[in-house]
């Protein structure tokens, strides 16, 4: 096709898709999902969904939802924000937020989408390097800034900082808005919530997508003083693009109702974690203490592309990065105790 | 509180949530919701939803979707595109289609997301005037332009162009992508989906929130040829922040597959529109033909606030636009035929 009006279109590459494994006999192991399901009470509520309320737009501000994520957190529904996923969040916060000539701060090594949100959004940005351990050092984001967002653990390094570390971060930071990205914290004995009464310049944001199974939906909270609460509603409002859908409201309050079950499935995730990442350096491999539902390892012998083709061939998929610094590691996700002995009696083979 | 990091908010208004009428007594015509519920093939879909899946990803393209409404068509599904609601798509096709440095336009009394996605992604833009009554008129668009989007019915005025003068418009505009934004073209007896075809520059996007009555979730789709469909793809893929969600792609596919329900209602609701707008005329309002799912008013004696408010008071509520020139109109939600029976009875008292 030759047409005048192609000149106009983007200038990036269209959209091939990648192999999607179909069969059931694969182990998926490069999303980061729950290998567990959500909570019983998930599957409760959307059985029992009224469908007829579907003809009515849902609650722009997804109250019920806020409310149920305050009531987890023992705070009042004014500190919790709600949205169409963690990146709806995040984009709605890098709106309201970023907003200085200063560039926002963040790891280089780190989750994709922040460069991707601040070139649409123009958000000057810097980014600091992690050391050759993956580590964040807090002392480098004392500069000055327009804002620091940093998730805590990182991704895809797996690493988190303590809360003394955030806090030192948010004491040199009080002029900035720091968001702390929370989608992993689940799965390490590390959150900021309980910090955001004592720093009124902090947002922490996390994600139903992971600890809460519910992958398939789009729900999301940030928790912030009031103050910085009603900023976000007010970018949202402007636009009202993306609601959180009523069923989404709906699974996902159940979701925060069933305590017990969100804590029973973290600790059956991370004790397969610890014994995954065990049993790999028994193998060789080499791999930071891991805050998340995956790992991030290496090994000394192989290299990681042929690890990841390796897998592969024996219905393993895990995910390799082609990115510079991170490109001998592989993320795994950390699945059921079944599915890890697959994968590491595969590797047993392979070293 | 007077801190060093407000300087960096964005620079509007706090919001402030408006009244929400709670009261289950209360005739809501003011948000053009359908007063039916979707079909019972979206019930089922929902209550046989097999929650367990949740804590995988959806299938980022949405294919069941796509595939349901393609089958719809008519069309093979690499004519359609799917999307997290209808803004979603139409920030997707501004990104993908609308990257000229002549202005995009399209009419200065339409749909409001226009503006705000345009400045959002530095989009230039030129609104082309309706005329006194509220008409477009093709020609007017004949200008060098980045493309064009143009809702078709008109939001709010309800007016639709007929198929020729979109044809028109296409010839003229061969060097364009040109958007028609079909929300409430279901309602009318024009849809421009059987001229994407032949028009390799046209889209034609839809929503399920209002003849499909799924307000309360997030699905629409864009039809268009696949070489634009790539492009759609492309834009989605480079940040993948707004998945359909699993529950909606299975409620949007239920919805496709009904055509005999779908039609049902959508008769009915042209049907109570019609005897409504003819009531009203005999009460001295005016008000052009409607091609949509509402209607849009205006009465030489009663203001239009006036109306508004001695309506709110008897808790009928329905649209007034505080705009200028539009700010004697005002937009009322077609409903059942019982409640636009009580809204009839309520303005024959007024006037």
């Amino acid at each position: 096709m030759n047409r005048p009006w192609q000149k106009n279109l983007i200038n990036i590459e269209p959209y091939t898709a990648g192999e999607q494994p179909k069969s059931d006999d694969i182990i998926k192991l490069n999303a980061n999902e729950n290998p567990y399901p959500p909570s019983p009470l998930v599957q409760k509520a959307i059985a029992g969904f009224d469908a007829e309320s579907l003809r009515l737009y849902p609650p722009m501000d997804a109250a019920p939802l806020r409310r149920a994520a305050a009531k987890f957190y023992g705070l009042d529904p004014e500190w919790v924000f709600a949205g169409n996923g963690s990146d709806d969040i995040l984009a709605t916060a890098f709106r309201a937020f970023f907003n200085s000539p200063e560039p926002i701060l963040y790891p280089d090594i780190t989750y994709s989408f922040y460069p991707v949100w601040c070139d649409l959004l123009r958000v000057p940005y810097k980014t600091i390097p992690v050391d050759s351990s993956f580590c964040v050092h807090t002392e480098d984001y004392y500069i000055p800034n327009g804002g620091i967002v940093l998730p805590n653990p990182n991704a895809p390094t797996t690493i988190a900082l303590g809360l003394g570390e955030i806090e030192e971060l948010l004491e040199h930071n009080t002029d900035s808005i720091v968001i702390i990205d929370e989608a992993y914290a689940d799965f390490s004995d590390v959150s900021c919530v309980p910090l955001v009464k004592k720093y009124p310049n902090l947002v922490v944001t996390q994600t139903l997508s992971k600890s809460r199974s519910l992958a398939g939906m789009r729900a999301a909270i940030a928790i912030a003083d009031p103050y910085l609460i009603k900023y976000l509603d007010a970018v949202k409002d402007s636009y009202n693009s993306y609601p959180v859908d009523a069923v989404a409201i709906k699974a996902a309050c159940a979701a925060f109702e069933d305590r017990e079950y969100f804590e029973e499935t973290c600790r059956r995730v991370i004790a397969t974690r610890e014994r995954t990442a065990a049993e790999l350096r028994r193998l060789g491999f080499i791999l930071p203490d891991s805050g998340t539902n995956f790992l991030f390892v290496t090994h000394p012998e192989h290299k990681a592309e042929d690890i990841f083709l390796f897998l592969r061939e024996r219905g393993i998929y895990i995910r390799y990065f082609k990115k510079p610094r991170i490109d001998s590691y592989l993320r795994i996700t950390v699945g059921t105790d079944e599915q890890m002995d697959k994968l590491l009696s595969a590797l047993r083979e392979l070293c």
